[in-house]
Parts: C-alpha cells; structure tokens; sequence
C-alpha cells in the first residue's frame, strides 16, 4: 500500500472538485435518508442528555419552527422518547454552522460538484447575533426563520436557477485575494455573492419591496455565503473521502461536546475527544466563563485548506478573533507543517502567491505534534443566549493518535 | 509663519473630511461655471496642439456625443477656434479618470464634505476597454455612453437619493482591508458600493429588467466606485487647499502630456513638467511603444492618501502592475518617508493597521529625493484605440523643486 500516493490522489481530488450552487430547496426534498421525524445537527453523533446548552436551545428552536414543540421540555421530551431522531448534517452529505440545525421543512442550499457529480446541502444564513445556530430560540429568532423560509427561500431558489449557478471554487479564489480566509471573515465573498445573485432577484422578484429586502438581507451579512461556502468545502473535501490508503482528514466537526475527526482512508468511524473552549475576543459583557465547548461543522473549510489555514490571506481578522496580523500569517506558516498540498486555486498574496496548506495528514500532525488550527464563533454555554464571541481553537491531539492506531490495525503496518 | 503647523492643519482637514455621495445630476445643472460650450478634462491645462492622442480621441468623442461634432477634424476645428473651450476638471471641483472628460450633458456625482460642506464631482465610469476615457470613441463606446446617461443615470440619481448617500470615507476604510488600495484596484469598494444601491436600485426601478442591467453593470465593473472614490478625495483634498504657509500638496494630475501638481500653501498655480511612461504590464498585443504618457486626475486618491500609498494593503494589485506583494509593501514604506501624517482613518492591516502616508511634503519630496508613487491605467498613444496596460510611474522631480522655490519666494524664506 503506497500512502503517498493514496495522499496525493485524495488531495488532487479536494482541489479538483469544482462545487457549483446549482439550487435551492426544502431540506425533505433534496437530502439523501432525510425523514420528517429527523433533525441534523452538527458534528459527530450527540444525544440530548450529552447535548451542549446552545446545540439543546438549536434543537428546541427547530421543533418550535416544525410546530413539533413549544418549549424545551417538550423538545426534550420528543427527542429522549426517540420520536424525535437526531442524526450528524456528515451522514447525510451535509454541513451546518454552530449548531447546525436542519429540520426537514427548513430550505437547503444544494451543491454540485462539476468535476466528480456528488452533491452537498447547508442551510440558510441567519446573520449575527440572536440566531438559532447560537442557541437562541425567542420569538423574534423564530420570526426570523420564517421570513427566510416563506419569502427569502422562494425567491433565491428562483435566483438560483436565473443565473445559472454560483462558481463557489471561482468565488473562494477571489475572496481569498479581498482579505476572507472563508470561514469567519466572508466579507468579500458574501458581496461576490450577493453580487452574482442581486441582478437575478431584482428580475425574478414577484415585487420591488421584497427584491430590496433579500438584497440587503444578503448584502448587509458579512457570513451570507458561509453556507454555500460549507457545502463546498464539504463536496470537495467528500471527493477525497473513501481513498484506501489514505491517511488525510475529510471531516472537522464539533457538536458542542465533542470534537470528530474522520479520515479518508478509514471509512465513515469517527474519532472523537473533548471539543475545547476558544480562545479569542468576547462581545461586551461575556467572558471565557460563559462559553460553550467548540460547536459547528464550519471546521470544513479548514477541512479543505481555507479558513484558518488561509489567516495569512486575511491579516484583518484579528480585529475579530485577536491576535496580530503576524499570527495570522504564522498561523498559515505553521498549517504547511500538517498538510500534504498547497492548493492549485486558492492562494494566498502575502505569501507570493503560495497555495493554502490543504489536506491535513494525521501522520504529520501525530509526528509534530502540531493540530489544525481552526477559527469559530462561539455560543453562549446555555440555550437561548447566542453568541458571545470569536476566537481560536484546537481539536485534541487525542483523536489524531487514535486515527493513526486505527490506520496502522485496518492496514496492518 | 509656521510650516508644521501650516501642514499640520491641512492633513488635518484632509482626514477629517467625510465625503458622503449625495447625488447625480447633469454636469451643467450642477457644476459650478460649467457652460454649453465649455468641456472639462484631466490634468493641468491643455491645447489641441498639445493633446495627446488619447485626449483628442476623447474630446471628439465628447464633442461626438453632444451632437456637435461628426468627427476628430470636427471636433479639431470646434476646439481650435475656441468655439469649444477646455478647462482642467480641477478648476471646477471636478476630477475624471483618465482623459476625465465631462462634457455638459453628462450626469456626474455629487460629493459632499459634510465636515467642511466643500462639493466635488466626477462623471460615471464606463468599465474596462475600448472607453472613452482611454481615448476611443467608435459607435459602442458612444452607445454605451447613450445607455448609461438614459437608462442608468436616471435611476442611479434615484437610488442615491433613496439610500440617503453613501459614506465614501468609510467605504474606503473597509475596502482597504479587502486588498483595495482605492486607485487601481477598486475591487471590494466597487462591490460594496453596489451592495448598499442594489436594494435601492431594485426598489425604485420602473422595471425589473432595467433593474437587473444596473445592478449588473455596477457589480461586474471592479472600477464602478472609482469615480465616487476619486471625487471624495477630491473634496478631502480641496478641504486642504488653501492653507496660508502649507507645503502640503493638494492636486496632482496628468493630461496626456504634462504632470501637474498645486500646493495648499500655494493657491491655484500649477507646476507642471512632462507626463512619464508608465512601466507595468501591457495587454496582449501591446508594448510600452504604444503607450501615451501618463493621464488622468486618478491621481488625486495618492495626493489623499490611498491609491500607490496604499500598495501595502492591496498586494494583489501585483497580478495588475508588475511587481511582487514585497514591492507592493515597499512602495507604501517608501511613501512614508515624504508625507506628513498618517491616516487617522485608512488603515493598513499588514502593517499592524498604521495609516496610510498621507499629504505629500514638497520639502520632503525634494529633500529626500523621492518622488511619489502613483498606480496607474495606460492608454493607447493614438485617439481611437483604448486601455493597453496599467503599471506604475513617479511624477518628475522638478516640478516639487520648482514649488518650492515658488515657495520660498512667495513667503520670503
């Protein structure tokens, strides 16, 4: 077995992958196994009794919006009973930011990946602040969701179709050279995209009121792309899943509990250890003391060599995760320790041009002791707060170990 | 009479300018002096005699376009026998990209300082290519012109109005933390600027077709916001014209043939010498033989600080101007040496978020014997033809020694 070679063909599949937004809809409709007594979530497996304060607030403010619950003793008590399943977004070729909640009347974006054909789902972004990906779950978090499934959804799915897809791969590339990393800074790439959509929505529209609405809804969020920016770095980092031999990570995900790994080479096993509490700046009135344990799949874009591994692209983002612009180019220094390529289309000005570091090795993590970087969001401990800041975080060198035993036992080394 | 305070004062009011767009109108409703028989262009004064080839191609096209010349002999002998007058832009609180031609039925932007309540204007920008700005002037660049003074002025005018003016100051700021410097590369400002008209646009359209042209045209125009961007610093530096004993300049400008600068201290004397090739890159096809000097009151963002002053913030602009992301932060290190403050506003964050080197010190300029940096588009030397490349070029030296004779001169130092 020559693992360089299962390496090498994993990462030229992750950077050959060309996922496309190719459309809009009803989560029930579009993802593979999706059932209406289901909700995903973010991360590796969870139940309600292991279950984060915000990833519980997440779940009950989806049971609320399904009209399945109205409080969070009902939605306990629908998911402890079973009747309610919860399953991770990565079993069902999906990805959702901080909690990730996706019911099955919620709309997706739909992600097709030109160069392999297979397909990848997020949901919509609700913005900043009181959201229910945060935990929150009050009435005008509630009201929220509606407007965006009953007016925005319709709308953009139309908008969708008019323009022929959004190049989410083409989009990246550019972002990263408008000071994103793709993962908390989306500022470039949320005005490509809502850029690439406004022409369209402000055609298709049924009326000019709600054409201005969706544009500025979009326009005015920093993170509207983060989603469909997900769902791609899922699609391409899915092309490299499943390479015998291969020893790259292909999913980052954490629940709010626990940290998962997988690895390509190994199946769909998780390798699971704590998730850690960032480390980073607090909204005005929060402290360390009130965070959750690391939440989201949003640990994808690391996954396919953006976000935090592209810092060096985006030295303004330490205004929002700390540090200064010369961490954040060490950062992207450093993820060149732990990865097999530098990405063919995403690279990065301030390093001359240098691809991102992509596809992390857990050999090379093990060997150096080093672990990916990862930027985050983070929520409030309980349910129903939100976020109370941004930072930085590690994934536990535990579950790199872990992996690697299991690759040396499946592989007999 | 105090020199540093003299100077002091004038960046002072440089920085503290807050150019807000407040409208659009016709260049002869709203410009102050303009006339039926006057056209305004880029730089110091000029003859037909002595205009470049590109400055013909565009006054023809301007004469062209107001229905009163058929062609360059035309517009030629309209020119010659003073028939039609030329005026600097700069004499009219006007800049324009380029030959920065403003002919009196073209709609311009409206800025206003709301600090000092001074006003400027700049005509509309037509994109990348054959364009009149560059020089050409064959029946797409006038139907384009058509198009844009009929179908989207009128509506732009609307929008504007209805998004209650767009804060170009802070537009920069944010623009110069997505890998803008202001000048040649307008990228995330252009996309910001669409974002926040795009709901207005959408909103007050007549119809959703006209609506969707516009936006498009706005969005897929990286340059879109330059014209605005060069009018607000316009109105920045005019905020710090006039300052009794500042060395501080407040104008440069090009117009194909000389490069001419005004100084605060100085009132509205121009010093001018020859217009320099720029080096740069050259579009296919084309070499430096083919390139007018230097052209353009684009100029007028590095006399405010941005533009090749902001290089270090934008070191993408490489793949545009020749050059590596060192010399692009070089470029904004060497300019540090001849300026006097350093932006309170405009930040830069690869250099741990100093201000950008602003208000050029004519005593420096020649003491140190550094001239300024300027990042620059290159038209064709015949009328007719277009944009052949973009680079880099440095005003002559002599003209910063000649004012600042006339400076010793006229406070008797």
């Amino acid at each position: 077995m020559d693992i360089e070679k299962a390496n090498a063909e994993a990462t030229e599949r992750m950077m050959e992958a060309r996922p496309v937004l190719v459309g809009l809809a009803k989560a029930r409709e579009v993802i593979p196994g999706m059932r209406d007594n289901l909700l995903l979530h973010a991360g590796p497996p969870i139940t309600w009794k292991r279950a984060s304060g915000p990833m519980r607030g997440a779940i009950t403010g989806a049971l609320i919006f399904e009209g399945k619950a109205k409080n969070e003793a009902e939605a306990q008590a629908l998911v402890e009973s079973g009747e309610i399943e919860l399953e991770p977004c990565h079993h069902h070729q999906a990805v959702g930011p901080m909690a990730g909640l996706i019911a099955p009347s919620m709309s997706v974006y739909i992600i097709e990946n030109k160069t392999h054909g297979n397909r990848s789902f997020s949901n919509l972004n609700e913005g900043y602040g009181k959201v229910l990906r945060y935990g929150a779950y009050s009435e005008d978090v509630l009201e929220r969701l509606r407007w965006m499934e009953e007016v925005m959804a319709p709308l953009l799915a139309d908008a969708i179709e008019a323009s022929g897809g959004v190049d989410v791969r083409a989009l990246l590339a550019e972002a990263l050279h408008m000071g994103d990393e793709g993962h908390n800074r989306n500022k470039a790439g949320s005005l490509i995209y809502t850029k690439s959509l406004a022409p369209h929505i402000a055609k298709v529209a049924k009326s000019p009121d709600v054409a201005a609405e969706v544009i500025r809804f979009l326009g005015d969020n920093a993170l509207s792309v983060l989603n469909p920016v997900m769902a791609a770095c899922k699609a391409m980092a899915d092309a490299a899943h499943g390479i015998e031999g291969s020893t790259i990570v292909s999913v980052m995900a954490r629940n709010g509990t626990d940290f998962g790994i997988r690895v390509s080479g190994l199946g769909d096993r998780w390798f699971t250890g704590p998730a850690g509490i960032p480390k980073g700046l607090w909204f005005p009135g929060f402290t360390e003391e009130d965070a959750s344990p690391d939440l989201g799949d949003s640990t994808i874009t690391e996954t396919a060599g953006i976000g935090g591994f592209a810092m060096a692209a985006a030295p303004a983002i330490v205004t929002f995760v700390s540090g200064t612009p010369k961490d954040a180019l060490n950062a992207t220094l450093e993820m060149y320790e732990i990865t097999y390529a530098e990405h063919k289309y995403f690279t990065i000005p301030p390093l001359d041009f240098r691809g991102t570091p992509t596809g992390i090795d857990i050999r090379k993590v093990v060997e150096k002791g080093i672990t990916p970087r990862v930027n985050t969001g983070v929520a409030h401990k309980e349910a129903g707060v939100g976020q109370v800041g941004a930072g930085l975080v590690r994934p536990p060198m535990s579950i790199f170990q872990e992996a690697l035993v299991a690759f040396a036992e499946e592989y007999g080394i």
